[in-house]
């Protein structure tokens, strides 16, 4: 449905016209880019660099202060191509998050739903509903719709992880609801291992049952943490049994769906040297490279990447990952798949010429 | 997360502004409004008048011609909060459509889905994937995600109906598909009964199986049309079971689910006198009122209406349908409720207070 | 798995044999039978004479009282394949049940699972958890497990139905239940139509919801009669749009599921003059002519029906259908397929060289 | 529903009920324990005993030749409540093979569900639809329904396992087929790991998706075996978070439920010194021990236990067991729990007075 192709000099038109406008009307006729041929996207491909990342995180951490009850020191991706929101896609938002030695942020929970994704350091712990999880280099760590959440730093030293929520989705739905936490004593307690991997990180297949064990959660995983140490066994794994494009998808154990209902997390490892087949998929995503360099092509916008880089990948934009050196290259996504499928609009496809 | 509380005056503090701003980073403590209470709704409470908009749906027909192979003869409700854009709501279009006497509305498809609802009229039949539909007042028709659909009107009137899309949704999730039929070749079928119809419509719990019948579609319900005498029958009977506030659902058949994974459609009758409870719900909706006059309060806003009258819900607003004259008031809605049902995002409540 | 093929006269053998046999242990080696090629089964295929069922059910109501507080007056179809089991097949109870005019049969619930087939007659009411249910020629009537269920006569006249019960599956499952109703009074309701109907026979994909309105409940169909007037209509419509071997399911029309998890109920009209094409299924049916008259074909064995007629049919034999007069033949069965599909065992076949 | 209480001292009644036998049919006023209030099994509590079962495996091994192409050499345990079937309980076989060194057991399907879990040793190979899986002491290894099967032993020395098979509830079902192998060629693959765990034990929520990879198999885990250190290793942690009556079960990764849709496997750990609180369900189970010593009761029945011993639960028996040494007490059951859950006949309850 592109413009109309009819000459409308015709002054009862023009006077049509102005009486839609009038009412809060308007002709289709005249709209155009409605319904294209293919996925269009405000969003840019696009690509922040994790070193400066680091650098403007410090001097936050220096110069901002975390009042008691107050935010998060959260510095948020902003695409471009998104007139000036804080969003890296049109659907995700991402953002380095960054605590101080000792620091604490107090509990809150929203009905957008949060990861955190390390890049390096550890000791600090976020608090689920109470649940003490470490976090520590390549860890996943989730906080899902509307579970209270809080972080404090043990040690000295600043820590900064990458931070992606479904801010824009539930922003544009008109869903949002936040609310403080229930009380206003910093809750600092530890744990060596969570009560989630307790339970839910048995081994694949291995649930445990008893009378006073809870059902696991309706609307997300109950394994709130993916430890890199577990991840890194699987990749090395699946790379000596696939033959190439193998990603390691992060599942909920107990349904085997994915870990939100909004955000599907994945690990990519491309063996040095290696170049994934093009691939592009409806719906956005976020990247974050864990180890490695290499390029990175989206809908033919070369990047070159190393690690603690953030990208944008738009709707159905091609994307290659290559690594070019004798590292392998880990990159973890998040993409909107689980709403595109959940209201049957996922479609994604490879670039059969390449090999 | 309001605006942070500190006085930011401090060199330093710029130098680090200008710094994100130059690599496209937003410092999260300066933004507000990203995460509120409740939802913030950018559309409004609105109303379209129904004469109006056969008025202008009549000129429209008059002055505008519909090519072959061309679009629809559609004039969409732009509510003002949204910026100009063709949109009853953040996620819905509402549009009328004018067809005039032995016009042709040639196939497409897209990924968009769509609905009609007939206000007045009949000798229309839409084509769904080659199924003739008959469309006649109070009738539902549904043409859902990627079917091929197509209009002709058999008769020397124009006809005119409701069409409601998730075009803003689909377009906001960047995955709009769309595709011309596959065939120049008029198709101008009829039937008394659809297909789907003949093998869905044969009564609650009645389910026809055979070698040959293929299995119902994954995505959509297998029965396209509810006709209005069927509705009008049912909502008799739950005027007399159900104290108030009954709405009748339209559902799939075949799994009792929605009609569509995006759109739920009800009709709800206030019988004469009748007022609702106050009710409010995550995300939005498009009404229409098929019999009787009375007055809608949106958000406090209020609104007389009468037949063909369309109106625009926004997100968690309270709504009020009053029904204030001997006759009672029948009111078709749609709204996106399914969507956020699907991710986890649905909330309702009825203020308790009223009686 | 047939019988081993050496010879084993040895000694040692049989002392192994005398020694497994001690310890309650057995070779598999001499079993036979145990793995067949296709299912073999033990119930027969029969046919019982509705005639005769009428009359030895009128001198058992003449004859037999039915005491307060005591059981159901009911003659059960016992196939002589069972070895004196009063089952109609492996997992199916079928019986005449006889009610004497005003009589009444007091509540109990048990979790073997129960319908209610009439051939002629109206005039009592069942109760399903104190909802009352009217009774008459073509109903069917469900009386899902642990739903209490009581029977009362409001004529003078006796009248008679089918029971066709999971019995002997729930036996077998060693899962029986059964406590009597939780009151002495009779209760004697009737209502012109059932709570059940007014909420979900309203027609298809008509589903009221509203905040006071139950959720249907997670293990049966919430319609709890099915209407031979909408049957009729429906077989009707059926016979002119299908070409050959349609058969009407009831359904559940929440859920489109089967009415009850262990029991399939389908209606088939077979043309007058027509013959079905042969079909087997794994599992066993019950059949129940209403109208017409013909053969039955079972495993080439050949019974000819007609109205008031039951039959079993076992696993996996062959079944065909012949309307042998200028009337439609209208049969009634009940499988256990929903236990088989549940269980992934389910598989059915026709017989292609017919036609 | 008993007996009835009058006394039918009647000539008339006498050639009714002459009349029905005449006819098939038997009046239900007669018949007793039809529907009791509670489950009553016709299987006995009972306990083989692993020494026995050792001992006459390996006579069974010296006497009995395993022919190609011919069947299992495996000594089913029957219990005496089931007049003289081969079964463990109604629903449940249970056998002990044995495979001499070097021996083969050559490929079939059948559409009954295997499982084997392995007592002591290692050395044999199963292959699954070809997949060769290595068997060892305490692994759990699926045969789902209608997968290929076979065994071979790549050493010396004979080694015996517990099978576990659906054949009694398949058999009752009327369902069984069997097929020979395609092949008559003897596989002999091994493999350290087997395909199924490449891709399928990964960890818990580490699920690997690519183009090539196959979806999970609709009707049983894709994961065909898990293996004891694993289920140690989860043993170990549940021990230590879970107060007491935790018990591992063995799921489908891809989907969380039971491994196979007839037969949940789980694993309990005892500790030291510790007596599990009295619990009984629907359905029945035979059991294992694996390690520790101790005493079982079921249903009043007390019996010592021993690694190798086997044991059959009937329906709605109460069990406790104690470990009543200074070892834990590792035993495995299967049930058919997921067959009573899919047809709503699961209940289960705990006896509270117990510590």
């Amino acid at each position: 449905m592109g413009t109309r192709r009819f000459t409308d000099e015709d002054p009862q038109l023009d006077a049509l016209y102005a009486d839609l406008a009038d009412i809060d009307l308007q002709p289709l006729w005249r709209l155009s880019g409605v319904l294209t041929g293919e996925p269009v996207s405000r969003a840019q491909p696009y690509r922040w660099r994790g070193k400066q990342l680091r650098e403007v995180g410090d001097r936050a951490g220096r110069l901002v202060p975390l009042d008691k009850g107050g935010d998060r020191r959260v510095l948020s991706c902003a695409n471009p191509g998104l007139g000036g929101a804080p969003y890296a896609t049109p659907t995700l938002w991402a953002g380095l998050q960054h605590l101080d030695g000792h620091e604490y942020a107090p509990a809150h929970h929203h009905t957008p739903a949060a990861l955190r994704f390390v890049f390096e350091g550890s000791g600090v712990w976020t608090l689920v509903d109470g649940d003490p999880i470490h976090m520590a280099r390549g860890d996943l760590v989730l906080t899902p719709s509307w579970t209270f959440h809080e972080h404090h730093n043990t040690t000295a030293d600043p820590m900064m992880w990458l931070d992606v929520l479904d801010v824009p989705l539930v922003s544009y739905l008109e869903s949002i609801f936040y609310e403080v936490g229930p009380s206003d004593e910093v809750n600092r307690r530890t744990a060596a291992r969570s009560a989630a991997e307790q339970r839910w990180a048995l081994g694949a297949g291995l649930t445990p049952v008893a009378r006073d064990l809870p059902e696991p959660p309706a609307d997300h995983s109950p394994l709130l943490v993916y430890r890199w140490s577990d991840t890194d066994d699987a990749l090395r794994v699946l790379a000596g049994t696939v033959e190439r494009d193998a990603r390691l998808r992060f599942t909920d154990p107990a349904r085997g769906t994915d870990v939100m209902p909004t955000m599907r997390c994945e690990m990519q490892r491309v063996p040095a040297g290696r170049t994934t087949t093009p691939h592009r998929q409806t719906g956005s995503r976020v990247g974050a490279v864990l180890n490695g360099t290499g390029t990175l092509v989206i809908a033919g916008h070369e990047f070159d990447i190393e690690p603690g880089d953030v990208f944008a990948v738009p709707s159905w934009s091609w994307l290659t990952l290559a690594s070019e050196t004798a590292e392998d290259l880990d990159v973890f996504t998040v993409s909107d798949a689980p709403v595109l499928e959940a209201i049957r609009l996922y479609r994604e496809e490879w670039r059969e010429e390449q090999q």
